[in-house]
């Protein structure tokens, strides 16, 4: 399969196209954006790398650093997460709260803002120092060691963080945050804010395409049990309320953010990252969206 | 890969271990079965066959069915489908209604009541003598002409149906059912209350692991663009309200009922049915899905 | 007080100002009325009337019989009719479904649509021929035995009733309907069919602000006390979503219909009735509340 | 009217009767209090006053004292207010936060504590110094310069108040809240700790039920208009989610605290107070609510 040319294609094409759809402005960082860009960076088991336009700019990844939230904590707890979050699909967004009281405080999965924010919280609790130690963790997934915080981002996130906050202190009156709710809610928006390329999420998400384990440094992050567990959440709740779109259009287990950053795997195969700043109706990437469909396609991958 | 020695170890260990949950009672038919019955088919793309326990035996494959009603509409309608019932998983059922409203009318997916009622009101727009037709459909499906409803069934659903009468005058009221209700929903009734063994589903399932085409009569029934997308709809909405649950425990694309049943897929390899009468408090049978988890850990495959 | 100077006056100015909001016109017969008549008859418990416009034009009460309905089942039943149907206010109609499935079919109120149908229920479990005994009550209400459904009316009401149905079948489903749900249905249509002019209104509301007594016949409907409870419950419940807005601006017992009419009785001292068809966006005239308003300032009367 | 020996027989009826429910035990310093207390007073506009049982013993009033800060909000802004917090009951308590994201972060009323938290922000907006000023309002409606926050109370209401930083976070993130959050929950939890006599109660709700005018310092605080729309918002948002049962079995405006006060009035007649500490499942004082049923019953008066 001559990857390259597919997405030398598919680069060309889609560029060529109207690019519809708004950039998120609700905080300045992300409207500032120039909303023209278009990255990908497809990274395969066996180290071959291939890639297609602004693949090396670092932009914001927010919701994606779930996933590496949420294996951070699996590697620590294992199966006892599962008392704290749960891994359905949640459904439309317009009722998340009234969820949240009918499961009296445990999130529906760790990829919507109240699973994270529980997730950071359970980090908080584990970790000695949980900005510095999953920073860390993420430098170890890329083997990159400059992968960091934006503290703008951050520090904007924080000042019109009212939901989230909403949603802490809820969850937090039935008992399901532990620590500090301005601790647990900093961490967490640190977390949103970090700063990566294409090529670097291809690479921190490689290990959920290789049995969970890096090619950076051969480590073992979780087993492929775990992994394969990883995958199926990123499948049902990767995307907001486009998890069922995007699984039966793309049919591959992601994560977007409202960056306009979208990172994939094939089991087995390889990891994909894509980046375009201007966003859907749902928050996910159009271009990214509209390129992974035309991969899978192009390509006759797809998990099913 | 012994598939007969896994499955007939798998069958004799969860046979030894207790039986919990509960037959579905809210109609006598089902109420009445003896619930220690435990059968499982596999059937390979080649055409193998692996089975253990009751695997001849006919039961009530009830929500099963709507997979079989998706496929058809699908095959008629095409990407059109969509404009009349989503993708996307719907969380809880206890706010079904609420979503209705919310979605005006437009059902979550097809693998929910509200969905496969409309695509209940679809077929009775497109097919000459919908019941008649949906049969000879799932007969040619399985290559298996003896198939047939079970009418005490049909008649007991009928009788109790009043949420299914509410959800069906619900969607009416926002247009999304153009056929007399009662007719739509006599048709809704009886596929539900189809008999067939775990054979007869494993071979009914089979096109969706095999790019589409049926191995019996050797007929294509839908692309294999088309069979991927049922199988991502499975997967994110086949469980009830424990899709997230089965996707992450098991791994496959599957379909449950209340009758017991449940039939899942390894896309390009095999189908499987199994049945257990008992369920657990999510509506789905406690030994299938602890059958089907065990099954894909042993075997180590899954779509992840 | 000179109610018939006050009466002119507010007629008077009301007409010369804007004629905002717009005609119901879900069912034909609604939609066609001609939408600048403005009719409004008071009659005092001493038997002393006053009116100004087109008082004596009949029209379509609509929802306004639910305090017929509720007051002929609360004379057969008393207090145990408490156990089908609650008193509370039922908030935005959004929820109306999610309420009744949290509250396990027992509608909030007998002046919702759910609250009706219930009581329509009721009464055709009590009744020997339900439409006829009921028109009977109203005609001795009023003293007046020309008042009669519209059967053009009902008709269209049964033919476009889809939301009604879906309520009736949900409430069955929690079996809080008894009777075949057709037959209820029917019956409930016809309730909300009838009609009457601003005159007929106010004689037939009089027993409510007369201690349960009628002028026409000198019959105790209900006990003073019993008379109370049902205004108690037009004051909490009988304007759609805006009942604690007329409370807070009228401050008088009433129930409002969407064929403009509304009609409150100040205790101890009378009743009155206002029609204008066009409606605001919670289903109440514009120019009846708006009237209403100004007559209780006017006058300095409310029961506050 | 007797009223002393009216009160004098219903409090030794009620205090032989069992004293069932249950004190409020969220934060201790309600659920130490001794619950067989059980006080009442009536305060006419004549300035006669009747008494009974611990009407002297001051106990926390809760959210009775939202009727102080909605009369105060309401003399300082007048029907602007309605622009921050709207005038309907509320429905099931369940479904408040759904309600406010469909609202878009206007409060149904000013009586729950969404609503509540709007008034302390908008009288924090206006105060000089909230708490120092709301005191001194509270203080001049009783006549009595002793009345004062229980520190305790608050700090504890401050410490478990997780549900009430959500609730204000969410409305923030509206921008139905212009202050601090911090700062705005401070003065609500301030609000609600006041300590009260059933006396004193009484004398401060006088003003309702005296066309806007104190009894002590003969203050018109409210014009006898607004005094009307208080008393209408007091009827139909009261008492929870039982304000259409209080509506219909006792028949006054009033309002009711955890703590288990209610106060009421009979308007251009009397203010009346009650205080027994155990609760009804919806959070009313059990022998309150039957005391004043009883009351209303007795006497023959109520407002319909």
């Amino acid at each position: 399969m001559d990857y390259q040319k597919i997405i030398d294609d598919l680069h060309r094409e889609i560029s060529g196209d109207d690019n519809p759809g708004e950039v998120a402005t609700y905080i300045p960082e992300l409207g500032g954006v120039s909303p023209n860009q278009f990255g990908v960076h497809l990274l395969t088991v066996n180290n071959e790398s291939y890639s297609a336009g602004n693949s090396d700019t670092a932009f914001s990844i927010q919701s994606i650093a779930k996933v590496f939230s949420l294996a951070l904590a699996y590697k620590h707890l294992g199966a006892k997460l599962w008392e704290r979050v749960d891994v359905e699909p949640s459904g439309n967004p317009f009722n998340s709260l009234v969820q949240l009281e009918h499961d009296e405080g445990i999130p529906r999965n760790p990829m919507i803002n109240a699973g994270a924010i529980v997730i950071c919280d359970i980090l908080t609790t584990i970790l000695e120092d949980p900005k510095r130690d999953f920073l860390e963790f993420v430098r170890q997934l890329s083997g990159n060691n400059s992968i960091d915080y934006d503290r703008n981002v951050a520090a904007s996130e924080d000042a019109t963080g009212f939901r989230n906050a909403a949603l802490a202190n809820f969850i937090r009156s039935f008992g399901n945050i532990k620590n500090d709710i301005d601790v647990v809610l900093d961490f967490y928006f640190h977390l949103c804010s970090l700063s990566m390329t294409c090529k670097e999420l291809a690479e921190s998400f490689l290990f959920l395409a290789n049995n969970g384990r890096t090619l950076f440094g051969d480590r073992q992050v979780l087993t492929p049990s775990e992994t394969k567990r990883i995958n199926a959440i990123m499948l049902t709740c990767g995307f907001y309320d486009e998890a069922g779109e995007f699984t039966y259009r793309v049919g591959l287990p992601g994560k977007s953010g409202v960056g306009g950053g979208i990172a994939a795997v094939q089991p087995l195969s390889y990891s994909i990252a894509v980046w375009s700043p201007k966003l859907n109706l749902h928050g996910n990437s159009v271009r990214g969206f509209d390129f992974l469909e035309r991969f899978t396609t192009r390509t006759g991958q797809s998990i099913f």
